[in-house]
């Protein structure tokens, strides 16, 4: 096993206006520096495409900096470790690592490494980026933290086949809710029902969305777990109950505007109103925010999906030079279940 | 003490389009029948106008009925016991009528009386409609359940002379906050300044505004407790620090909008976008949801306002038959502290 050559990485060439195009991305190759003392080297096996990276595309203020222009893209990865100056880790290694990048290789220090995954899993590694790791953490933390549906409610939750809004379906309905599931296209509802188990899924795309949501939510809607945004929210917001809670973790619908304001009329005093009214609570939430839960969530999700409680689908896409394209169409829903790249072993 | 011939009251004659006007009420003189076993014969001694009551006029779903057409106005009062058939009450007796109505007497039971005022308290009964009553148990609730303002925060209010408002800049004050008092006029701001010590107060009328927001907010906003809405709340949107909190008690500024929607941009999706990227938290509450803390605020608040860490300030208008005048006033800023009505003694 020796170090590589170079490092194949996907940098930030321009920053998109509206939605993000292949000439955002640039692959190129790069040198890369020995480990040094307490450092590994890395090879990323699986990378993670997540919505929230169309926001660091940009540089508008968010909780987070944007990727500067010519840099690695960020992104979580899975990486094998092919040399260690760590005393903790050895070579073969499977690590968890938040700052990865969608690239090849990366040197890294201990700290930087999230997590060493356990060889005795019984779940495949690249889980660790998807229902076994951030997302569904962020399912996980904005249910137990701010959703807190009760035995009984009922949880509306769009984007119901990727890995957030599956964790949020699942989890919900072993709380004892009503779920409902909405996706879009007929073969993610059938997998909601069929596979999922799902007692109600709605396929937002159809003309109708609106009053089949109406028709499905016969106690109105206690919790609505909004990672999209867009007409989805505006379908749900009149059937809210009171008391409703709206933990916010995402606007995916919203993302690729170019930052104009859409066309009146103004709803956001009529929203205010209905706050106060209903007593509602929106609240956004980032998944670092609950970082004292996770261990909690890897104990209660990790059984859940060991024994199938819980279920996962994944999209695969193979190949780095195939991540720009894949993330594009992600933001338009073209993935079923959780995107990762699998890294082509003849990139080494 | 002879049961009264009649009662004087005020009805709600029409349902207001956008502003009420004096047209939309009638005052007429009722029989009223002898209080029963069990039932007390009050005289209303003070009447409570407060800007919820403008919901009650209209007929749109809230979280409480709407008066009907015809009916008394709804409204607390201060009253004083005439005739007892009650235990616990004797002639004489002052007692805070949560339905005490616009109206000059009424025939109760005993569950309709909220509390009976202690007659060795150093604060005038009228303070039981104000800030030792439900508008201040409104900002200490919402302070205490949502707000949560820690030392060194920055608490930003409207409305600074009336009773929500003026029990939320002091009680943030004293849980050790900066607080930022807006109001609408010099004379306001002036009492603000001079009189409740306030560090900032801004006027919301000065056509920079927002710029003296900005200035102000030198560590952005922690917390803004929404009694408003409108253009303050369009100022404080962008000075919210990330993790802010918006307890939604009002949006009087929007109370007479006739039911359309302002004309765009659409706020909406923008507003959301921000509670995600800020992890900001908006929360609609009315004062009921919070009751289990109201032994709390009676001693606490008591205490403040007994030792005159806690100021408070009332406008007082006289008769039954300017309330509605009042009312309509209130609804454009025109008082100037708590709005009660004092009823006169001829009205007996």
């Amino acid at each position: 096993m020796s170090s590589a050559a170079h490092n194949t990485r996907v940098v930030l060439a321009s920053r998109p206006q509206g939605a993000p195009t292949a000439q955002n991305f640039r692959i190129e190759q790069a040198p890369l520096a020995a480990p040094g003392p307490g450092q590994v080297l890395l090879r990323n096996r699986w990378l993670s495409l997540d919505p929230y990276m169309r926001g660091r595309m940009s540089d508008v203020p968010s909780y987070a900096p944007p990727v500067q222009l010519g840099e690695v893209m960020v992104g979580s990865t899975v990486a094998e470790v092919l040399e260690s100056h760590h005393p903790d880790l050895k070579p073969g290694d499977l690590v968890l690592v938040q700052s990865g990048g969608w690239q090849t290789h990366l040197v890294a220090d201990g700290a930087g490494l999230r997590r060493k995954l356990d060889p005795q899993s019984p779940l495949p590694p690249s889980t660790a980026l998807g229902m076994y790791g951030m997302p569904g953490f962020t399912a996980y933390a904005g249910l137990h933290e701010i959703g807190k549906p009760q035995s009984g409610e009922t949880v509306a939750v769009a984007a119901a086949t990727g890995p957030v809004g599956a964790s949020v379906a699942q989890i919900a309905r072993l709380r004892g809710a009503k779920v409902i599931a909405i996706a879009g296209g007929a073969d993610k509802c059938r997998y909601l029902r069929e596979e999922l188990g799902m007692d109600v899924a709605l396929d937002h795309r159809a003309a109708d969305f609106a009053e089949q949501l109406r028709a499905a939510a016969t106690d109105g809607i206690d919790v609505y777990f909004e990672n999209v945004g867009g007409h989805v929210f505006d379908a749900v917001l009149p059937l809210l109950n009171d008391f409703a809670r709206v933990p916010v973790c995402g606007t995916i619908a919203t993302y690729n505007s170019k930052g104009d304001l859409p066309p009146g009329p103004d709803r956001l005093p009529a929203l205010m109103g209905q706050v106060l009214r209903q007593r509602l609570t929106l609240r956004g939430f980032i998944v670092g925010d609950f970082v004292k839960l996770y261990p909690e969530f890897l104990r209660e999700m990790g059984a859940w999906l060991a024994d199938g409680r819980v279920r996962y689908r994944e999209h695969v896409v193979h190949g780095l030079e195939n991540a720009p394209q894949a993330f594009i169409d992600m933001l338009g829903g073209g993935n079923f279940g959780k995107l990762v790249v699998q890294l082509d072993q003849r990139q080494d």
